[in-house]
């Protein structure tokens, strides 16, 4: 994996880059639609390809861990053959869902010991195991094993953990080093920053993650719940840190305004499932703000789904048709919410690197940040 | 509405026509995908229109009655606009909903009053009310409000209905010339043939829609629980009495061999939930037969979906692939089951056809009849 640096904005820590991968280009600032379980939800592979078009997309390490198992995955020749996409795809490490499971898992020194949300069997992830199963799946980009900790948290359960994810770090690259690629082509490695909301723990955390010397690197544990403002305040101390020449990726960001910020504050890659679970509850995001569908101030407005949309879905469907397929549980309903959210995500992101190329980024922002503050 | 008999088979009563409409052309024979609400259920009209492209659909008034109402399509300028579907559009009479709400609905001789399955609210169709509707909708085909009678029916009881049937469609025909078009284009009006089982009953009821003049005639009540057999033997009485020079429609048929079966005994026009319906629970219709892709047996069948598919699906999907969607209950594998056997139904009809014209539809209908009759 290389990754060239194009522009610097000089208002604002924005860059605009390109990563390059044995499976294509991804020019960044980047959104990648989450594909939890090999789909991304209602989406067909061509959909996403023709209509949506990112360079990269993300799969869920747990949940294909889970369902169709690794030993699938491997015989089908890995995730990409497996689900016809061939493309980038980037795994997550599986921890922050196995996190999510709460009662029903149990993290030690070790690893973590988690029963199966499927069937409640017991599995464990450990930093080896986990770099094993994502060697199977066969992602473009693969990811530490971190602990992800909750919002609000204890100072001293985040600084122990925090210790414990740079430990895990090691382990993750000491047995990566002994486990080859499997299918032919590269993988990078990124690892975690981690710190909870805690300046001081956040830094001594960059600070390890940079001197790790990996190709990429992340930012974990943010958009659990804190307040926007402590985010951003999160995102600037860690990419002070980071190496500037190498890209920055955000774990499970956010809004439409979160992600511009954050691209304002030097991150690089983003994921989410905002657009495409929002989008299946009929909320849709748009330049001007966004909108629940399934308000009957929509019932007889036949006007196109989102003028100002660039995916085919704005242009072809009226509010009217859609609310109407929203009131009526339709999946179709669901498929061009989708659609349409993934769309404006991958807009919003493709418009922020032209205006950063183009050196008018941070009053573009500045005006999109309080046009998209808006309920219509 | 015109219809040109273009062929007649010389070993069945198969026929290859064009059916003319303000909305085009229909090749038939024909299957009609149903699009009950406004929608074919997770079809996009994109995908309906590229990839399986019918000349023609259905909508059922029932559902469109009660949403998104008919106050909502009359604005919207007719169902065509909107769901932005430009072609041919056919809707029931809402007769067969009505029916299916068993306890739900009282029969008079005046109409039908019944319970919505949505909000408990009572309506009233009558006859009258029922053309009105339709005319609202604007579908180019429009079908008479006629009592569907359940397999199996008392004779007394299929007697008295099909009079009734008889009767009413007296008052749809009344009606119809006093209630004029609202959007510009023609309306077909097609009766239809009641009877249940009995052959007696049939044939009385085929002649007195015969009689009735009208562009194009449809057989109602069958595909309600009896054996193929029975099914075929009504068709076949009644196809002898139906004008030959005007489009037959057989109402809710059925499996890929009931089609075959039927086109053979002189049926133009199909519509049935099966394929869409199936395809959601994973049954996929081949030419060598039916799959239920959810077996374990296709868990690690990298192999495409199906290998003489002409829907873009069969070859983009492998079998494990959609099968692991199914085990996941990924709204994607619904999309997929749902395409693929449209497209299939699509093919299906479309070489029928072009056997009827080539002259050899009555051998090539045996072989797929066997053919199709396995489960894989
Ligand atoms: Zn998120
Ligand atoms: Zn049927």
């Amino acid at each position: 994996m290389r990754f060239n640096l194009v522009t610097k904005d000089a208002a604002s820590k924005a860059r605009a880059g390109a990563i390059i991968t044995d499976h294509g280009t991804i020019d960044t600032p980047i959104f990648m639609p989450v594909g939890t379980v090999a789909t991304v939800k209602g989406v067909h592979q061509r959909e996403l390809e023709q209509d949506i078009n990112p360079d990269i997309i993300l799969g869920n390490t747990y949940h294909l861990y889970l369902r169709p198992q690794t030993e699938i995955l491997e015989k089908a020749g890995g995730l990409h053959k497996f689900m016809n996409w061939d493309r980038n795809i980037l795994t997550d490490s599986g921890g922050y869902q196995v996190y999510s499971l709460s009662a029903n898992r149990k993290i030690k020194e070790e690893g973590v010991k988690f029963k199966s949300h499927i069937d409640g069997s017991f599995h464990m992830f450990t930093p080896e195991r986990v770099m094993e199963i994502q060697r199977t799946i066969g992602a473009d980009i693969i990811m530490a094993f971190d602990e992800c900790t909750p919002y609000p948290c204890d100072y001293n359960y985040a600084k122990r953990s925090m210790h414990m994810t740079h430990r895990w770090l090691d382990r993750c690259i000491s047995h990566l080093e002994k486990t080859p690629v499997k299918y032919g082509y590269d993988q990078a490695f990124f690892p975690i920053v981690q710190g909870s909301t805690y300046k001081d723990l956040r830094k001594q955390s960059a600070e390890y993650i940079a001197n790790s010397g990996a190709v990429g690197n992340a930012i974990g544990g943010l958009s659990v719940g804190e307040p926007a403002e402590e985010m951003y305040a999160m995102t600037e101390i860690v990419t002070e840190i980071l190496p500037e020449d190498k890209p920055r990726y955000l774990m499970g960001v956010g809004t439409p305004i979160n992600i511009l910020e954050n691209i304002a504050l030097g991150v690089d890659m983003f994921d989410c499932v905002m657009p495409t679970r929002n989008g299946r509850n009929g909320t849709l995001f748009t330049q001007h703000g966004t909108i629940n569908i399934k308000n009957k101030k929509w019932e007889d407005d036949f006007s196109p789904l989102d003028p100002d949309g660039t995916t085919w879905v704005d242009a072809a469907y009226s509010k009217a048709y859609v609310r109407h397929l929203f009131t009526v549980s339709e999946a179709l309903g669901r498929q061009i919410g989708t659609l349409h959210n993934l769309g404006f995500y991958m807009w919003l992101v493709r418009e922020a690197r032209k205006h950063i190329i183009a050196g008018d980024f941070y009053t573009w922002k500045e005006k999109m940040v309080k046009q998209m503050d808006k309920r219509l």
